[in-house]
């Protein structure tokens, strides 16, 4: 079986554009009988962004409820919260001696959020983000590592530092990873058109009260082309939401009736509206279950931790074998 | 009771220098009613510039021999390994998101090192190091470092981090430590007169069996005036490592032999010799005995981290609520 990791940010409740685009493709990817998944909530690194408590234990349990509303399985993958496993803490500090400062000084993201930020914002834990990372991945001795093409580097980072590792003990210490570039990656549009994001705050968040979802909905953004006239389908973003949930029938009966006129944006809307209180009927209500059963989430994520504590903690004991804390 | 810690450089078996200038004052310092030590060796430091495994391993245990073999009394004081207490690297990441990178780019000691080793060797455990020691010292609330005056800006650093973090959650969530600066640190001549140190192979093991001491001795430097000529104790090396061990009787003793003539320096250096073995008796056998008995200084070293885990685990779990990780 190949291990595949996958670090999830836990910056803000997941929206239609991060279900479409990531978290259903990596449920889908974890169901595949030759593949075990490693899921986890990536809080430590979030720290670098965010410091305040409450919103990340709130952004954190959101996003857990999420994957699990989507029917991640948890018996035959590892799902959990970076925080509670101690090891990738200790690992990142035996990585960072074995990684040199210029590495990291070159590494792209962190060159761009310095430009962003200015010199004085840069942490240490910004400039040492790639090391978590690194022990993140190294700690589950993961085969492959999916990711964007600005994660790229990151993951040569980790090979380099794993490379270093073992050439200096003369033994395969760690697994090499292999990233998978996902080339096909979906961009969800937002209610504006522009790519759907947090920062842009223009995404749809599917587990609204039906009311306020609609609200949302409604702001779609969409031409002046009166209701009576034919419309482009092809052009409409309300069109283009719609096709990425609903049935192929659904999508044809749709694009005719923009093709034939007399048919308005408020009905698409209402349509993409009902659409997604209906597809995602099952996932709101789960959603909402875990939202409001904190014991429930927090036993799946006791399970996963420990799950994950049993595989980090024999990587561990190698590692300290090898540098003599043992 | 004030808090005061130490953390303990794990880079070598302590020869005297180490005993005389570190070790006997900080036991001394622990043994006073109104103080209790936090002492911890420093083995996750000394990664950053020691690779070797089994090294690190026999380091680490001479280090801690040596500690006990001087009467630390580990019931009243607590005395630790830090890589086996995981709250250390757990609250150096946290802290990391609380460190400006210039602050570590502006370090003294970590400039200094850049300019020797150059800029490719420069480790980013290396570059984080004052970061972990400020997760040493907030961990235990310590009130207290003593420091040389080279580490003085690491102690400020520690207190910035720790600063920068409580006005953050507006609370005194870290004790801000003081810095206790020594200034009458004892300088103890290695056997060619230098400073004694590790790195210029000038030291005196004390633990070393008796002839292997004893050849040690023989080789500290000496002028040629001959033996039965009066010579001047003050500006020799022997009498000056046989003033820092013997009662102020021996040390007149000695001094009127050389005054008087016809006292040569072996015969100073077979007197320094024979003191050593003499007043270091106990601490010698007690030396061998850790040395042997893997299982009794295992013994010592495990109920101290259970003590310092202890309080470790109290502090990450203030830390923990404020950042919302619990």
């Amino acid at each position: 079986m190949a291990r595949i990791l996958t670090g999830i940010q836990s910056s803000g409740r997941p929206h239609l554009g991060n279900i479409l685009g990531a978290i259903k493709p990596a449920i889908d990817l974890s169901k595949q009988p030759e593949n075990e998944s490693f899921l986890f909530i990536a809080d430590l690194h979030s720290l670098t962004s965010l410091k305040d408590g409450p919103t990340r234990r709130e952004y954190t349990r959101a996003v857990a409820a999420t994957w699990l509303a989507f029917g991640l399985d948890t018996q035959k993958n590892t799902f959990w919260r970076q925080s509670r496993v101690p090891e990738h803490t200790e690992l990142a500090w035996h990585l960072n001696c074995f990684t040199p400062v210029p590495m990291l000084q070159n590494a792209t993201s962190y060159k761009d959020k310095v430009a962003k930020l200015g010199e004085q914002s840069a942490s240490a834990g910004l400039f040492t983000y790639p090391v978590l990372q690194a022990a993140d991945i190294l700690l589950y001795d993961a085969n492959i590592v999916p990711v964007g093409k600005d994660q790229r580097q990151h993951l040569e980072m980790t090979r380099d530092i794993a490379s270093s590792f073992n050439h200096q003990y003369g033994e395969e210490v760690f697994v090499l990873p292999e990233a998978r570039i996902d080339e096909r990656l979906m961009t969800i549009p937002g209610i504006d058109g522009q790519k759907m994001s947090k920062s842009y705050n223009n995404y749809i968040d599917i587990f609204l009260p039906g009311n306020e979802l609609y609200k949302v909905i409604k702001k779609v953004v969409s031409d002046s082309t009166p209701l009576e006239e034919p419309k482009n389908p092809d052009k409409d973003i309300t069109f283009q939401l719609y096709s990425l949930i609903a049935s192929d029938e659904q999508v044809a009966e749709m694009r005719r009736n923009y093709e034939t006129g007399g048919y308005g944006y408020g009905h698409a809307k209402k349509a993409l509206y009902e659409l997604i209180v209906d597809r995602f009927a099952t996932e709101r209500e789960r959603f909402n279950y875990y939202m409001d059963n904190n014991e429930a989430l927090e036993a799946e994520l006791r399970a996963g931790e420990e799950k994950a504590r049993a595989i980090a903690s024999r990587t561990i004991a190698r590692v300290r074998e090898k540098l003599g804390f043992n």
